[in-house]
């Protein structure tokens, strides 16, 4: 696939960057207040951005066609949530080695480096923060390997069909965004596509 | 539809909060740092916690069929996005009433409350923030005004068929998390569900 991007400009809608200060690091992000000029009306104002490394997940689908998942504890929602496996990259790691890795990592399943396929970039949140996170499919994964977790990880990883991802999608046990709107990008995968630019690979 | 949520308790991977301490207000969320235990190993560590308001957002449907987007600057990416209508609750605002709102303010398109349905509850980011949006579909929606916006608010309001918004995710048109995942619960909003605690009430 091509890199998607957003190619339309809107130099109406754009505003202008005049001036940046940074907040500092808070280990997962660095926070900074951008002064930024209106096209229109010329008002300015601060605005907070966070930015953080490149996010990685992937969808790893073993040989018996099964989804490969993870329940892990997230600190935000002081919840245990059903996730994808995925993670950051390594300053200067490649995004596809990131998410085979993390794969790897969390789960112990993984495929060949020639079935993973990128399925599109997602923004996690653009109104304040400059992340970018590449999602992925792995095709004909397979357990190899017990997981090597990270310290404070302890996940548990799970099968299930495409279909009771659908299912736990619309009963609520899904909820991150992140993996719903991976698990759209999977779904529209194979969607013909018109324009000349990607939107499917595999 | 019934609230969904994540209904298991799983205590092995569940971290226990020891201590919470401020760091601020950053306009857009609280920061705080949480220290924490770990269920089975003992260790202790602190993790960073942004909470917000609720935040919500809703597809509107045109009596045509088509689904109203917004094209918006968003200051965390510096480009122009394609989303549908939301916002932030105000404090005490029922999220329903938020999201007709932030849709007639945004777009003037706007149904009658009796035609708007929860679609589900999404974490945008449970590892760091435990905000909670919830998605809404608003059927036989028409423009009925102009739009509203706020300060610091110029958008382009577009209607385009369901086709077309699947096109423009394959295409990489539309990256926002968010709305990719809205666009989730709303493709499985009809999906027959097995449990009794909701998935679809529309």
């Amino acid at each position: 696939m091509n890199s998607p991007a957003v190619e339309h400009s809107f130099p109406a809608l754009q505003w202008k960057t005049l001036q940046r200060r940074s907040i500092g690091n808070f280990r997962l992000f660095d926070a900074e207040w951008i002064k930024r000029q209106h096209p229109i009306n010329g008002d300015t104002a601060e605005f907070l951005v966070l930015h953080t490394p490149v996010w990685v997940n992937v969808i790893p689908i073993t040989t018996a066609g099964t989804v490969v998942m993870v329940r892990q504890y997230r600190h935000g929602i002081d919840q245990v949530t059903l996730e994808f496996p995925g993670g950051v990259a390594a300053e200067a790691e490649d995004p596809a080695a990131a998410a085979m890795r993390e794969c790897q990592e969390e789960t112990g399943y993984c495929g060949s480096p020639s079935t993973l396929h990128l399925l599109g970039i997602q923004r996690p949140n653009p109104a304040f923060m400059s992340t970018r996170c590449l999602s992925y499919v792995w095709y004909d994964c397979q357990l190899l390997a017990a997981p090597q977790w990270d310290a404070h990880e302890v996940l548990e990883v799970v099968e299930m069909s495409p279909e009771d991802v659908d299912r736990h999608i619309a009963t609520g046990q899904i909820q991150h965004s992140i993996i719903l709107a991976a698990w759209t990008l999977f779904r529209l995968h194979a969607l013909p596509v018109e324009h000349g630019h990607g939107g499917s690979d595999g």
